[in-house]
């Protein structure tokens, strides 16, 4: 304690030396270092979602000038990949890099800030959480668990998954084994398939021996990468499921609210400068894997049929309704999520949509 | 000089003091301080645009422990908007903040780095240049000036612009006198009309005498604040002519090389930051305005027709031709950046596209 007060009162006698200091001059100050753990759920360098921790420890050591280094651990390096949330809510390491739909188990309204079948894309999803009451909420809500979420990217409209059975009406997702987490899961369930949950590097034996018939993952660059295309038949779109989901990064309040002021401020706009790239490398990324998949793999693009889209939208309203009816944080969260979601769509459908109506048709 | 040096000394000495210091120990450093200023093309306190460029001093401020403070100008406040360029380039500020594409006098292939006509939306553009090649060749570009050039942002597709003469087909562009400046305008001129330069504070007035016939501007929120509602019939859509328009920030280089490691990079962050921001308020605003314009003030929306676009795409490629025929840099970006759009394209039709068409037909 003794220490804290010295720097306490070191800091406020070179703030006040800073004010009486001409610019230009040197400003001589006492300050602490930090080494910080940061959790994530991504197997190690995990494309993009795992860059996304790397780069935020990267740009917040550099923009410290080194005052706070943060260690990035993959999932099941130092806690098992869904242990992440609890490790930096109990305090024992700082930070966490993850989806927040995976923590539906603690508290439903989590997944509002992941991905929310039908719900929004990227671009308004960005809008809601960084200009809309979108952030807020979310710091409601993990205030509960001791933490500050952040966001730290997007990751555009997802691929509806890889199928070994082909989806002409909603009929065919009848017994359908699919391995799909969250609410797209709850949905398919509604529509009498089987909602499967395997860890990753389980979906592809389970895809090629039948264990499932389909699966769901991220887009052309994460697939690719798993090697889906050598065992299912068809690669679906759109993905209604995940039509624009956010990644999240979380620190436990009181090691953030221990920290300076000016180190608070460079872990926010590290990952906010993250939510730029994210989304940015997204789409730079899944057009050269899309082809690769069409043309070096002759993978066979397929879109799910209106009727069958227009069933899970139902479900989806069902599914939406269950939650909200049971939990109360669930219900505020999703009604000011929806309100968004419906404004927001108006002014899209005569901007981007309207653009990409003239040239994409 | 003297103090340099003894400055660089003492840098080395405390970076290796550093290292063998155990964490959490107090790191005494010299550093010196700051005052920047930035000049924008924007007036003082301009929504959305000269938002961004008061959020990024504030964040510089913050993140740098006040070590670098920016004074941020309107333009005309230290001197006119269209000298920012110049003022940055011959080092008599630090830091300007506006469009590229207003210097294209300069290098026409600044355009490249505005807003293109039937070019890359807001996702597209900042993919290309955060994730692509765009930064690397705007920042080749810059260097020819002393400047370097960051992303602030995007502000999504604008608006066709307000009209008193209603567009049925291109023939109805023959004559036409509309305020719209860049590629935008030499289209206008091919399809036969007079693309009219107007200040911002003129606007108003030349539509209301019948000066020019319509004009663009940006979206639902600015166009409303500038009160064209009151002087127009008709609202067009989709803005054809600026479908992403970047904003962007650039930095006298010399000024920015002799800055420290942590402030170059709090600069560059701070940048990042406000691109994820920026196309997030224009996003959360621009419905609300949109609203008001039609339920308060009977706006009425017309879609440009399809044979109309298909005329100014074909005087697009044109206009792009002679530029790019002229000028070795304009065609070496313009590759670069036609390239990258044909591919993400393919990517956005069945990603963002596709799930937009499920959900707003």
């Amino acid at each position: 304690m003794k220490r804290r007060e010295f720097l306490k009162k070191a800091a406020v006698t070179t703030a006040a030396a800073g004010a009486a200091l001409s610019f230009g001059a040197p400003a001589v100050h006492a300050k602490k270092r930090y080494l910080w753990k940061m959790v994530t759920t991504w197997p190690p360098h995990f494309p993009v979602f795992g860059e996304s921790a790397e780069f935020i420890a990267k740009w917040v050591e550099k923009m410290s000038d080194g005052r706070l280094k943060i260690q990035v651990y993959g999932g099941g390096e130092l806690v098992p990949p869904l242990q992440a949330f609890d490790a930096v809510s109990g305090g024992m390491v700082e930070m966490g890099h993850a989806c927040a739909y995976y923590w539906a188990g603690k508290a439903p309204a989590t997944q509002f800030f992941g991905a929310v079948p039908f719900g929004m894309n990227s671009e308004q999803m960005t809008s809601w959480i960084l200009a809309g009451d979108g952030h807020k909420l979310w710091k409601e809500l993990y205030a509960n668990f001791n933490l500050i979420p952040f966001l730290v990217g997007t990751c555009g409209v997802q691929m509806g998954g890889w199928f070994n059975k082909e989806i002409n009406s909603i009929s065919d997702v009848k017994g359908l084994k699919m391995r799909i987490p969250g609410l797209g899961g709850k949905v398919i369930a509604k529509a009498g398939g089987t909602a499967v949950l395997s860890a990753g590097g389980e979906i592809y034996t389970n895809l090629e021996r039948g264990v499932i018939d389909a699966t769901e993952w991220v887009g052309p660059y994460h697939d690719y990468k798993m090697g889906f295309y050598k065992v299912a038949k068809y690669y679906y779109y759109p993905g209604w499921h995940e039509p624009g989901t956010a990644i999240e990064m979380f620190v436990n309040k009181k090691a953030y609210e221990k920290l300076p002021k000016d180190l608070q401020q460079i872990i926010a706009y590290a990952a906010q400068s993250s939510a730029a790239w994210m989304l940015a490398e997204f789409e730079a990324k899944n057009n050269y894997y899309l082809q690769k998949l069409i043309n070096e793999h002759n993978v066979k693009l397929k879109k799910f049929p209106a009727d069958v889209l227009k069933a899970f939208r139902k479900y989806t309203k069902e599914v939406l309704a269950e939650i909200t009816a049971k939990d109360p944080m669930s219900k505020k969260v999703h009604e000011n999520y929806s309100a968004f979601q419906k404004k927001v769509v108006e002014w899209d459908k005569i901007s981007e949509f309207a653009y990409m109506e003239i040239n994409y048709l």
